[in-house]
């Protein structure tokens, strides 16, 4: 048996996100497929996490075991024939068997992507939450660095979540503004909770449009009780970028 | 009866084009009947031309007559709650019942957008052409300076073009390129006929790509035989950028 790692990149708009599901298609099962063609064996992948419906991947991060042949140079064009378009492999790689894209995993990094504008840009839907005005990105970046280090992130959890561990550690957390018109979110951290970089953008978001103050967002953040977070941000704007080994 | 027009920007992916049909659905009918609904009654537009499948606009335009009463300055917003979000009405004007948008145009322009990539971008598949290398910009451009000024255009007409005036009047055609890995033609004349920015961007590319000399393009210009310019460029790298009145 060989063990690979793929690195993926997605536009997840057409997906009900990564994982594979009944009622609907997932990324995951679409990349099964294609690797049972290639392989000419049934191939199930551990993914480094989920990405919800409508979340983008640049690099997302699966593991398989295979006895296929196929050699791993030719591995991301031979895939490419059966993907999609809007399923890409960047990268195949031999790993030891004891690698697990999800449970190897040991930090990850994640973009939110963001497009000021006054009327809506019927290009850019997909992939930016499109807000009217320019926030205030220092009034942002303040309470981003809130975020770093090593805290229980209970605040930004999802509701749904059964997520034990809510203590994570955040490596980096940047906002940046590109031209006239983006701003872009980076974080870095060594876990995420469900839903915790949406919920964080959101509040930090009415942060920057002044609907919160930073001082607000820091007790939010202390007090650990997620009703108080307000609404996510939307799933268009969250890119997964890169997964450290 | 009020005149009115409009300036609409859409993302055309998920069109069969710009025109009404019968057996598929044109951006066209998506609009009058958003129209027909904030009106309450049936609108038919003219519009300046018609775009293919999977081609942009920022700024198409239509102009119909209603007797419908809502304000001028509130239809862009009435029409946004009955359109999708690939379909934004940027303007909506009064114009004498002379205007109409189709005839009374002067002058076009189109941009051609074209991303440097060596693996697939996912993002960016039904916004741009793909292409693997940098092409010869300066050589392009020299193409593209033969193109300016009154000419037959017959070179780049389309197969299924039955237009009889094929003389038309480029006034600036203009390759730019944007970072690393962006290309962009800029074109604006008088008039354009079936499929002519697609093809003349097919064979600029093979001039960039080295597979044509620009002697061997100006040539195609001049014999105007349209089999010889080869292959026109994909749709989804075609944007409608202005109308000029």
């Amino acid at each position: 048996m060989r063990h690979l790692k793929l690195t993926i990149a997605y536009d997840g708009s057409n997906y009900n996100g990564f994982q594979r599901q009944k009622n609907a298609v997932g990324i995951q099962q679409i990349l099964e497929e294609a690797l049972g063609k290639i392989f000419g064996e049934k191939v199930r992948v551990a993914a480094s996490g989920r990405t919800d419906t409508g979340v983008h991947a640049l690099g997302q991060v699966v593991s398989f075991a295979t006895s296929g042949t196929v050699p791993t140079e030719r591995i991301a064009k031979a895939l490419a024939r059966y993907l999609p378009e809007d399923i890409v492999v960047r990268k195949a790689e031999e790993v030891p068997p004891t690698f697990n894209a999800r449970f190897s995993a040991i930090a990850k990094r994640y973009e939110y992507r963001l497009l000021v504008t006054s009327e809506p840009d019927p290009f850019k839907r997909k992939h930016t939450w499109q807000i009217k005005s320019m926030p205030d990105i220092k009034a942002m970046q303040q309470a981003a660095d809130l975020l770093v280090g090593k805290h229980d992130f209970s605040a930004f959890r999802s509701a749904g979540s059964a997520t034990v561990n809510t203590m994570k550690n955040i490596y980096c957390a940047k906002w940046s503004r590109y031209g006239e018109a983006e701003i872009c979110f980076t974080i870095e951290g060594d876990g995420f909770l469900y839903h915790m970089v949406r919920n964080m953008v959101g509040a930090m978001v009415r942060v920057g449009s002044g609907k919160i103050t930073v001082q607000r967002f820091r007790e939010i953040l202390e007090i650990g009780d997620r009703r108080l977070a307000g609404t996510a941000a939307p799933p268009q704007g969250l890119y997964l970028v890169e997964v450290f080994y």
